[in-house]
């Protein structure tokens, strides 16, 4: 079923406006995740998504700036923090959660895509993905970030710890695990992760300069 | 000028076969610095190298093949382990050639045009590539991998400590730096990455399960 544009004053959450949002960004993640950054064409996502061309092409413009829209909504999708009372129940609540979705099909050939076109050849690498997705990164470690900062009000952590450095160091051994080795995104490995960030903050190794 | 195929038994180190490998193996970075691995072409290399397309074709066959040997001669080439005699030094060194690699343009640009091809999306992605990846950074561990049993030797570390999870701690923060946030690759990230890694291995974060 194609929908028309939206007249103006129409928007509202839920509305016409929203459910034509949702339906191109599932289309762009299908089309991201069978075909990557490349193969992203407005046209193609509009039929896909059973929405005018126009529209897309109006509120889009660009296939960067649509994929832009999606960073932002995976980062407001995105489950808030954990709130255990302890840093390591945070910190391997953030892991797992990190895990999940690198380990989940479709989130994790989503983020592999989206960070091949965000970091590729200079010739292909596009600079509004590369934006974009340190935003997402950026706003995804910010909301995790009080739970580190809270450990340091606690008493757990020196005072002069990196909240970000902290956070960043849960994910990277899970990223780095998936980029450049075949072994599994596993629960232990998780786990690991967090435990490793843990004693490193604990060690002083994310003080402030 | 071209270079003719080998004939059989004329091939010895820094003969006529290695000088068109490395002539080929550099047009093949400069491809792939320029436009990643899709625009990569056996034809065009054989031009850029001044090599005979024939040799080209039946030496490697294939683009992934190709890169496949260019990753084997960049792991030949990579700097051998270092021996200071403390765990801090080893992983300190560790780091900051990982970083000098990651920061250098040409190298750094490199590895970000691999890595997206071996990591892209399912249709874009090459297996072959990921595989030649996979085996780049094992060779790579492994070559680093002394450095962490031999400071469990020297009781610095638990006994039953992953060498191969410590190595990899050591990078993982400063690809996930380069990959997630446009912060740069500087010595501070370098040493607080190896600092990070030895306070987590002392405390036993990455001990065998």
């Amino acid at each position: 079923m194609a929908v028309e544009p939206p007249t103006p004053g129409t928007a509202r959450p839920g509305g016409r406006t929203a459910r034509v949002r949702a339906a191109v960004l599932r289309a762009a993640e299908d089309a991201l995740v069978e075909h990557g950054f490349a193969g992203l064409d407005l046209g193609d996502l509009a039929q896909r998504a059973e929405v005018g061309r126009t529209t897309v092409y109006r509120r889009w413009g660009s296939t960067t700036a649509l994929v832009a829209d999606l960073l932002t909504d995976m980062a407001e999708q995105s489950l808030p923090r954990a709130r255990t009372g302890s840093l390591a129940g945070d910190l391997r609540a953030n892991a797992q959660l990190v895990r999940r979705t690198l380990a989940d099909p479709r989130q994790g050939a989503l983020f592999r895509a989206v960070l091949a076109a965000a970091n590729g050849a200079p010739g292909t690498a596009d600079p509004g993905t590369t934006e974009a997705l340190r935003r997402f990164y950026r706003r995804r470690v910010e909301e995790w970030a009080p739970c580190v900062t809270e450990a340091v009000e606690r008493g757990e952590l020196p005072p002069d710890t990196d909240e970000f450095e902290v956070i960043r160091a849960v994910s990277a051994p899970l990223y780095y695990r998936m980029l450049t080795t075949g072994e599994p995104l596993d629960e232990a490995a998780a786990d690991r992760a967090a435990a490793a960030a843990e004693a490193a903050a604990r060690a002083g190794a994310y003080r402030r300069p």
